[in-house]
């Protein structure tokens, strides 16, 4: 032998496959990501023992992830709508923003939420062809943990219009922006904006997720909601819905990203003096969203920027 | 409410994330994708729990799976490579192909057996340049588990070159189809043909695969070997790989491809009558892989067509 191994993993067992594999990131240098990699392989192997996964079906698994990458483009996340429909990304946003009984509790941030919104002032309508469904007043007040106000939060929200369609997925039949805003609160916390109530809809079913769906027998469709995302300086970023309780979908959603806390009465309202000052036709709707956000703490983990693509030598 | 929801799968909740996930495959018509699937959500969201997934991290999961899809084309793929360096693919390979003791055993297809080997008669070389490395003459014979000879079984064999390149990594560098070649055993199942010893070489590590290894402290490194896939009729595929005895990294295959069974001599051999016969330099190697296959029988699994993309209405 002219060369030596960099390390010795052994043969190959079945029995002990994942104990062979995990071994080969045993130098791995860091050590959060070697306890990712172990973690991901055990259970990894745990699965395909579990099942008997044959070679054909691991195949036709390798034709899904690959098609699924095939559908990633600027403005379609397909693997993000794989995590949506398996629950993962509602457990990840879950467990990375515990609420402790006091935050305003988070959900997916999905796949639409990939152009930037465009600025607006407090008060202006997101609905630029001002045909895209109920006008809808949204108002409510950005706080910490402590009741304090976030003066100056950015309030960034995104949400489809009445056909179910967001502006990226019809580029030149819908205005690039619509139905997007990013806000900035008052100095007492405080934002408003008019839309349109939103309905429910389906995500994209023409890609493999919606293969997925088909083969399953599940429906595709999501629990309406207006996406937000809430920062500051100082405070961990909110990313949320906020869900309107006369919604069908609430108990089924695609994505399993409704929770409770977050369902809101997008509440009827005859006052024409109101609607007068808000730019509001009468009657309109009102729904009220106070959200409470946590200041950071040096506990807070952030990404470490693995797999940051090739070394080039 | 104007619609019904097609099922109820209930509120998100963090501690029964998996339960309520598996849920919503309950109504799944295929019992064996209902089962894939609800193995495939516990162990996820097992591992995500397990591990305390930081919402960054998954996007950074995501955005490596992504890159991981794109660079998926006719002549790539970096999900079986992906598969192969997580040991996912050799403990497929080996839950799928029990030996009982008998058959050869088998390892992963790996990434490169993209484009049909060129048809071959018995005795030719698949070294169309001739100066991809040291010649060598392999011979074998195909029988099955009661030692009877399969007659006209097809012997496909590829393997990279001197440089530890594959055709298709070097289009219109390298002839196509070089170092690749379909046998036709003959009546009594044996096959020979000419080539070169093979040499360890990398795995593409120019993609998120490399990066990943790279990260980890990991090698590139294959043991040196020739693939072969045996198939014929009511016998069941054998997908395998001929190792050299003397290579480097038989211990610490990046693939966890190496099997004990499947290391063989490439013997030093110096005899210019064979030589001569068998239309090699003198003095030259021989190896002779002897090849069990099973034949087919009705508990053989296949695969279900899953997810064979969208249905078009």
């Amino acid at each position: 032998m002219t060369e030596q191994p960099h390390e010795r993993s052994g043969a190959f067992e079945t029995d002990r496959s994942a104990e062979v594999v995990a071994a080969s990131f045993a130098a791995a240098p860091d050590e959060r990501l070697r306890d990712i990699l172990t973690s991901l392989v055990r259970h990894t192997h745990a699965f395909v023992k579990e099942v008997g996964l044959t070679a054909e079906e691991w195949a036709e698994g390798i034709r899904f992830l690959t098609e699924t990458g095939h559908r990633c483009d600027a403005t379609r996340q397909e693997f993000i709508l794989l995590s949506d429909v398996l629950g993962v990304s509602s457990l990840v946003e879950s467990l990375d923003n515990p609420t402790d009984g006091h935050c305003t509790e988070a959900t997916v941030e999905g796949p639409f939420h990939l152009v930037d919104s465009p600025a607006r002032a407090l008060g202006d309508t997101i609905d630029e062809t001002g045909r895209s469904g109920e006008p809808c007043l949204v108002t409510g007040r950005v706080t910490d943990t402590d009741g304090a106000p976030v003066p100056g939060a950015r309030v960034d929200v995104w949400q489809a219009d009445a056909d179910g369609h967001y502006d990226v997925q019809r580029p030149g039949e819908i205005p690039d922006g619509n139905l997007r805003g990013l806000f900035t609160a008052d100095a007492d916390g405080a934002f408003r904006f008019r839309t349109v109530v939103p309905r429910h809809y389906p995500i994209p079913t023409d890609g493999p997720v919606g293969a997925l769906l088909r083969a399953t027998g599940r429906h595709a469709n999501r629990a309406a909601h207006i996406h937000f995302q809430i920062s500051a300086p100082g405070v961990r970023t909110l990313t949320t819905h906020l869900f309107a309780a006369d919604s069908p979908y609430l108990d089924s959603d695609a994505v399993f990203g409704v929770k409770a806390s977050l369902i809101r009465p997008f509440a009827p309202t005859d006052d024409p003096a109101r609607a007068a000052a808000d730019g509001l036709p009468n009657p309109f709707r009102h729904v009220d969203f106070p959200i409470t956000v946590r200041r950071l703490q040096p506990a807070d983990r952030g990404s470490r920027g693995y797999f940051r693509g090739p070394r080039r030598s």
